[in-house]
């Protein structure tokens, strides 16, 4: 695999040495710790936190700003971030009303990030956690504890990050992103694998003829192999199973998400998100904002994630509420 | 190749349609032809004009919007758009103080462009054109008029808006977009070729142990096929290469942009990004704004390029001018 590094292992300090020259004057890094921070924080807002592993760029430093995140911590590449790198995200990012510390359900993350809350708290901190779990790319049927936190994490960061920036108390923001984490659900599909930096083989094998659904963002094997087919048949599958899953009727509003992992052109998920807002059209449902992007990738695997949101209109005024950060701007 | 596609001759139109589902509210396309189009246009502020294939996402229709683009005109994948669609769009972008297309330099394009110029200023429009031509991967003593126009396209189009949208004259805005361009040089290294929709092979082969130095945007080879490198080598190989050619020195102030083609993870970028920001501090050259991303990409391919700008005091402040479209906001 030909990637533009220098020593693999380098990489994701060199990475974010580069993201701090270029976005420096509105974030810094922790002189203790692999935590991206707010230069400024407001007194007395809930301060949001998150991070995990590397290689899911924009997420998880790229959010970190007005309106989103305070703090991210940063781990290795797909691994978790220390649990003293946690706490130090926690401290850097209270600033007077507590902490909601908002994580994707993996063990590691899970492990360490609660860990570093309870280590906060006795310290003195007010902190909560929320754990995102919105793929249902194995069924709606599994057990939510172990359904894995993807894309949707980004709505729960931006309608928690509106909240918090409105003056919601902590226990008001941890309420409304467990809401927006409940009305979430996100499936996953590949055509490719990824290599991790460093390894000499990809995460799987997969035919030229194949597809993988129910991925997750860690170039993992899905819940099926199935061959290759058109797009719009992909997106009626996922779109039903998302709706249903929600339990989304005719007027009802919804917020999208058509996420690229990598290596998928915006113009292939711009076909995506034609079909997704047509399906939605036919049945009545009102699409209230799409988001088409990369917003939390898989290194360079081929493929896309597409997520709905059922908002109510409180939640939907916070998702278009104003936002600025490196890599998610909105005003 | 797999993608996520239905037919692959109806990509363009489905992905365009898709995107209307997205930023509809604030571009539109045009009945008569394949042309993006502010829905508001400022009455008598000077039209400003883009276009060329598609495979490029975000450009040229994420560039449609306030400070940048008024109209795109779209072509097939890696096609001119036609003379007509280009007439189109000047007839819909000009709002009574004339148009300036920014086009880059290929031959489709400039065949197809000059002669809409010219059908256009026949029935009454004032059109002037800049042709944008910063690459210089084939070195700078290649004849300008047959350097392409890659990633700098961009930076014209982000000082040439924000200048149009102060009130620049038509004169002003195509002297500063002449300017700019004069100031910009771009190079751009591969690691892939790319496989164009509907066709079966890739653009041109390459060894797992090689890069291609000096690509444009159309998978085409560069001009030397050369062992993988350190990326640190790389930037410092093309940054040399580009501040020589603009004659930049210590004391200087730049814009730059480092450009992912497609595949490229971001992390890949930014580190990039670091060795770039670290060679023009270590020759006290001033680095004003820098960019990181996905500006202008050829379908999937692994690849990126580098842009200089030299900036007067103007400039600066014109790039640093708000600016809001679909896939460019500044705030």
């Amino acid at each position: 695999m030909k990637r533009f590094l220098n020593d693999p292992d380098d990489a994701v300090d060199e990475a974010l040495a580069g993201f701090l020259t270029v976005h420096g004057a509105d974030v810094r890094r922790l002189d203790t710790a692999r935590v991206v921070v707010r230069r400024e924080l407001v007194p007395n807002k809930v301060g949001l936190v998150s991070g995990g592993g590397s290689g899911h760029k924009p997420a998880f430093v790229g959010y970190v700003g007005d309106g989103l995140l305070d703090a991210a911590a940063v781990g290795d590449i797909f691994t978790s971030p220390t649990t003293a790198t946690a706490v130090e995200a926690i401290r850097a990012a209270d600033s007077g009303a507590g902490v909601l510390f908002l994580l994707g359900n993996y063990a590691g993350d899970v492990m360490n990030f609660t860990a570093a809350a309870e280590q906060a708290r006795a310290a003195g901190h007010r902190v909560e956690l929320v754990i995102v779990n919105d793929d249902i790319g194995a069924g709606e049927h599994v057990d939510p504890t172990i359904r894995r936190g993807v894309a949707g994490s980004v709505l729960v960061w931006k309608v928690a990050g509106a909240l918090a920036r409105a003056g919601g108390t902590l226990e008001a923001v941890r309420d409304t992103a467990q809401a927006v984490n409940a009305g979430t659900r996100t499936t996953g599909i590949a055509l490719t694998a990824c290599v991790v930096p460093g390894a000499t083989r990809s995460t799987f094998a997969i035919g030229d003829d194949e597809m993988e659904i129910g991925v997750g963002l860690h170039g993992d094997r899905g819940v099926a192999t199935v061959p290759l087919r058109r797009v719009d048949e992909v997106v009626d599958e996922s779109t039903d199973q998302l709706l249903a899953a929600l339990s989304v009727d005719r007027g009802d509003r919804v917020v999208t998400m058509v996420n690229g992992f990598g290596a998928t052109p915006l113009l292939e998920l711009y076909v995506a998100q034609r079909r997704l807002a047509t399906v939605l059209e036919e049945r009545g449902i009102t699409l209230h904002r799409a988001y088409v992007g990369e917003f939390i990738t898989c290194l360079e695997q081929a493929g896309m994630s597409l997520s709905i949101l059922r908002v109510t209109e409180e939640v939907a005024s916070l998702v278009d509420a104003p936002a600025r950060a490196p890599h998610f701007v909105q005003c």
